[in-house]
């Protein structure tokens, strides 16, 4: 059991990069592997991924998220979007994306890199902002940007486990 | 890497379990603890859990539940909810439910367990029905039941991989 909370627990939102350190096309393929081997809605697998690693482009996206200053030292960003053509089962693709993030999340840490979730939906103002940054057709939504670099800062692992929460048979 | 991707791809869906065999309380431990290590929307942790052991009460969730016979034979179900007295940032809760039960199944998995993720959220007549069942306050939106058991059935490591949904730098 240890050794599966040890996995699960290592992965901290890391808001810190080493400034232009490397990460390999092979991590990036590694983490995207992981997020596609999420559990969607009748495996309708409503999700696509943007590998953003222009300078620029990153900085762009700073200015349209009030919460992602941390891309102005990560190596690169997962935008993960919803697609909508995709989805059998309406109104699930948000939690498609969600598992499929969470995926990537656990793969980064355990690969020894650091990320970080910025939620983008369902704010519009932040959804029109990177549908215009990427140029997204209609049926793509932009659900969240994922930083993503070496970490420059270390966090012990992640444990916010409350009885409070539990009930037993029914609330 | 390769370790990274053999515990993620090793949650599969089980729908099959192995009939009145144990899950101990230490494992439903370690998968709550394992669900509320997920990240969150500004750590607001939005989430609440009922662990259902009860036999009756299993089956009345098949009565709400189209998709959920696979509780035949499970020993429990976990009820993830969203809890909006949590709420700091509006609209999120899904996401913070999603990863939350991401981090169940994969530790499931991951014990030698089996899960299976039956959705409820945004679905009203299920939600309604698992209010009803649960007889849970108005703050509380049932979002998802997962069949726990031990695994009937084995499956291949999942690897949805689909190069055509990664895209580089734009859409």
């Amino acid at each position: 059991m240890d050794n599966v909370l040890e996995f699960i627990q290592k992965r901290r939102s890391i808001r810190q990069y080493q400034k232009g350190a490397e990460v390999s096309d092979a991590q990036v393929e590694t983490l995207l592997r992981a997020a596609m081997s999420a559990p969607s809605a009748g495996n309708q697998q409503a999700w696509a991924f943007i590998v953003v690693r222009d300078r620029a482009r990153l900085e762009a996206v700073m200015t349209v998220h009030p919460y992602a200053s941390m891309l102005g030292t990560a190596t690169l960003a997962i935008v993960v979007c919803g697609d909508l053509s995709s989805q059998q089962y309406p109104g699930y693709w948000v939690q498609d994306c969600a598992a499929a993030t969470q995926n990537l999340l656990l793969a980064a840490a355990n690969l020894g890199l650091g990320a970080c979730w910025c939620g983008v939906h369902p704010r519009p103002e932040r959804e029109e902002g990177c549908r215009k940054l990427f140029s997204l057709p209609e049926h793509v939504v932009p659900f969240a940007v994922i930083a993503v670099g070496v970490p420059a800062e270390q966090k012990a692992p992640a444990d916010y486990y409350d009885a409070a929460r539990i009930h037993h048979e029914t609330w």
